[in-house]
């Protein structure tokens, strides 16, 4: 029997900046069920589209992507802030919600044509994803699905990557 | 049939500072076969342990402990950098082959008596698992081996973690 995920989401009030309340998705991860629940239901996502190679920005998105790319049988990539990345990379710019950053990926982290899902815990303002999304593509991958356990929706992360099939988990 | 995962590492001569030989890990992870591979022979040393929750330190942990915690049915907790985990959390600190640092862990991330597998891609000089040991004890959680994909034998940091049971799929 499913449980109800949203069972497994802490909301802090003020973090990491005061105004802005926090989902915490720390408590999903560390139920094996809910974790299995939520990770199957990005698979089955995966799965319908083919995907070939699994791409999340980091850290959470290596939390949330990571066991979809071992149960499809494929690769994970992280994309990575400044100086994480040891290789030849290439890089793309982004605002956060608070701030702005760079994130990386390496050149052979996606071949061209391969088909790549990027996976975050969270969609909030949509710029970590779009950022990753650039990187993907500024190698010749094809991103063929979004997949988030949350989703903000007055953020409005949706319109920015309007051109993708998304699964959010959860709204808030 | 079984693929050599030393195919699989990249060698950076100089990174992320001049003498030290930087194993890099990506290609093994972005390789579906490799990566799984990898993984299974982690969840085989944990399932004979009886293992019910991983716990990896930031960022690489999450990329080798997240896929053995989906497979076994078991939850992930992060051992974060300071700034990054919202709720209640413990602290230890640790010394780095380049420098120094603290480790949290959230209070509710293991639970006392837990049977906890620590999991990250390389073991150096042993500082970073012995962190993230110490927070799993300090709160209650009995761990019952740690893993990694490489151990960097010179290192000697077998010897730091020598009260636990250790795996390492590959030696340089």
């Amino acid at each position: 029997m499913a449980v109800d995920l949203t069972k497994y989401v802490a909301s802090i009030p003020d973090f990491p900046e005061k105004g802005i309340i926090f989902r915490d998705l720390s408590p999903l991860m560390a139920d094996g069920t809910a974790y299995k629940q939520a990770t199957d239901q990005i698979v089955q996502f995966a799965r319908d589209k083919n995907v070939e190679m699994i791409v999340g920005p980091e850290a959470r998105g290596f939390i949330v992507g990571c066991p979809v790319a071992y149960e499809l049988g494929v690769g994970f990539s992280p994309a990575r802030k400044k100086g994480k990345l040891p290789r030849e990379t290439v890089k793309a710019s982004y605002q956060l919600e608070y701030g702005t950053a760079e994130l990386y990926l390496h050149r052979d982290a996606v071949k061209p044509g391969q088909r790549v899902l990027v996976a975050d815990d969270l969609l909030a303002t949509g710029g970590t994803i779009s950022a990753t999304i650039d990187l993907v593509k500024q190698l010749g991958g094809v991103v063929v699905g979004c997949a988030f356990i949350i989703e903000l929706d007055a953020l409005k992360g949706r319109d920015r990557i309007k051109d993708y099939d998304v699964l959010s988990l959860m709204h808030y």
